[in-house]
């Protein structure tokens, strides 16, 4: 392994490990800025500036480019967090609406839903979801437990996602703050 | 306009209005047994058993298949109005959970995802929305208004919506009941 290949692509040279760079960013721009349906071996090679020879020799599927696109997302932006939990939940609802709106989330979690059923994508998904949900359940798991907090971090990521998803409608920040309030109430 | 056709189908005569349904449960079955990408003219037409040209000059867009495959599926199976508003709630849920599984409305949800920036699919959404949330919305409406009511459906139906298409997972009895207990006790 040489020095410049990622941990993630063990095994690979370091001109395969920057090719993948390459096209993992180039098939998260084409996601976010295109759409699903977008995601073509085809349309990501011209993007990415190689070969579609070259993208079907190492991802032969198009669940292989969408994995490495939500793969390139990196971290998502979080709440400082301060000792109130309320102001703390909010903003970071606040935060997560903003990204759909900004980094186009909406359509990574599209993608993500598109391939909810894929055994494949099952790190991937893990992954993305302690990135997005990590900051909400951590301060959630300080008051509920068990049921009620597999509940409460479904509702409170719900109250963005589910519009967005459902209908492209973002909510408003009374909304948002009522939902916040209606899990909190019933500590 | 013939007796036999239809009143959404106003213009159309009687042998497009067959056609339109006929070709509208088509559309349907390759959604929810197939996926989101077999829903090609080519595949629809083959289970219609209509020529692609047929369909393209009557439905030129994938969107317009869509549209009548969630057109197609008609009312949603509900639970029956008791007194007591938690065991309403708990289970239309479960009943919501059930036609996930069994209607494979998660390929449903999908398709709506899919579509919710798409102006056209604006009626088809509101009336599947009607459809899907409104026993939900007309009984949290007898406790809540206002935000607290946006707030409330968006988490409900998200209890059920949101791991099913984000994880392609559905929540245990217990998880669905929580939510409703969490909703319920900031009355």
């Amino acid at each position: 392994m040489t020095p410049e290949a990622k941990p993630s692509a063990a095994g690979e040279d370091a001109r395969v490990a920057r090719t993948r760079a390459d096209v993992a960013r180039a098939a998260l721009e084409v996601l976010t800025q295109e759409d699903w349906d977008a995601v073509t071996h085809a349309r990501v090679a011209e993007k990415a500036g190689y070969s579609k020879t070259t993208l079907y020799a190492h991802w032969p599927l198009k669940v292989d480019l969408v994995a490495m696109a939500l793969d390139a997302i990196g971290e998502l932006p979080h709440h400082d967090r301060t000792e109130d939990l309320r102001t703390d939940l909010v903003a970071e609802l606040m935060l997560f609406r903003t990204a759909v709106k900004d980094m186009r989330l909406d359509r990574i979690l599209l993608a993500m839903a598109q391939t909810a059923s894929v055994e494949q994508m099952a790190r991937v998904r893990e992954d993305f979801n302690r990135r997005g949900q990590g900051f909400v359940r951590a301060r959630l798991a300080e008051v509920f437990d068990g049921a009620q907090l597999e509940a409460a971090v479904s509702m409170i990521s719900g109250v963005v996602a589910c519009p967005t998803i459902m209908f492209g409608e973002l909510p408003d920040d009374d909304v948002i703050a009522a939902a916040v309030d209606i899990v909190l109430a019933s500590r």
